[in-house]
């Protein structure tokens, strides 16, 4: 049965717009795209789409995702919904904003597909169309909490990492940096993490060490203790 | 100038509804309405309305709100978005919920001012329509995560109140006891309630020492050295 107490000129357009992590290492970066069409052609934007009626939100934001990276197995979340009214100059739009975390270094990773896209580190990205700047803050600071409370990171991680390299993504996160023997101390206390008998040599004459992360570890000691990653 | 690239039949109903939770000091409670239309007619469920064209969704929220409990001054704060395909039998409709924290006690508060409302303790909240009943959900935790890490509690208490209500009320919050003595060595070492020298005295023939939250400590606090309501 259709409703009747509402007016067809009450719909609104309903776009998601993705904010994509990514860490190559030693910068904690964001994949932008330049827009190439008014309004605001020519300036960089995050990647977004329309809502398709056949789907809901969750799935449009995998499909803009797919569209870009080919992945199709991403850490996907919903992030805020944005609807200032004048928010997009074109027509109204109603934008719910999704965050993503990329392991660009997966073998199923077969770089960006589209050309226009870019990853700049963060704190080298340019000025975004709309609202987007806001969206880039709020997915940032979701991020820097979430990363003290769940093992997060470790989507952004290439599978096999060195010490360095995670203290490196925490310090990107974050915003700050971490003492090292404070930082090595905190990560081995908190025992979630498999040593290899395999070393990074591309890091220095010495090589370092390479870990693996334990998940099911992991989810045994919060099933038990609880958990935190409050460095 | 309207963009030409998407289809008038892309739009889509957005609505908003609102978990409204309120605490008599004893109880952590909720607002429900009973529907009087199809689909789901006499079934209970969140307050909600429709965005309109003049308005942000934080805006549409409010005005719900107002409409509601004659309150324009409330604590809101959006929680999710939701987008089921078939969630809304009726037409297809997305769904922005915000969660709202009332003091029930205030003097600006005259009651509810629609008749088909009613409060429910959660406890004892009917099953709601759609997807209600995982809205609420969600605002729980919301509210359990927040009530841990930002004074939000005082919301919900009134201007003055005992160190019992305030115990109520976070175990009504964490959904478990807390020990008396631990809470209020606790609450005290937070340093951020002033104890007034009035009592209740209905709550016993002795009376119980009423206590006010100091904004102004709590703040200068948190800027000073962050803050944590950790129990």
């Amino acid at each position: 049965m259709q409703l009747n107490y509402y007016q067809r000129e009450d719909q609104v357009l309903l776009a998601v717009d993705c904010i994509i992590f990514g860490f190559d290492k030693k910068n904690l970066k964001v994949l932008l795209i330049k827009r190439n069409f008014e309004p605001e052609k020519g300036k960089w934007s995050l990647i977004g789409g329309f809502l398709k009626k056949n789907e809901n939100l969750d799935e449009a934001a995998a499909r803009v995702l797919e569209t870009l990276t080919g992945l199709n197995d991403i850490y996907l979340e919903q992030l805020h919904t944005y609807s200032k009214i004048d928010r997009d100059p074109g027509q109204r739009t109603i934008s719910v904003a999704y965050y993503a975390l990329i392991n660009v270094d997966s073998h199923q990773f077969d770089g960006i597909q589209i050309d226009s896209a870019k990853w700049f580190k963060l704190k080298e990205a340019p000025d975004l169309i709309f609202d987007h700047n806001e969206m880039v803050e709020k997915a940032m600071a979701r991020l820097r909490r979430k990363a003290m409370t769940k093992p997060i990171g470790f989507e952004l991680l290439p599978e096999k990492f060195t010490m360095r390299q995670l203290q490196n993504l925490y310090e990107s996160i974050l915003g700050k940096k971490l003492d090292k023997r404070n930082f090595i101390n905190k990560i081995n206390s908190l025992d979630v993490l498999i040593k290899l008998d395999e070393k990074d040599m591309t890091v220095s004459k010495k090589g370092a060490y390479l870990y693996v992360f334990d998940k099911d570890k992991y989810e045994k000691k919060v099933e038990e203790e609880g958990f935190s990653f409050k460095l």
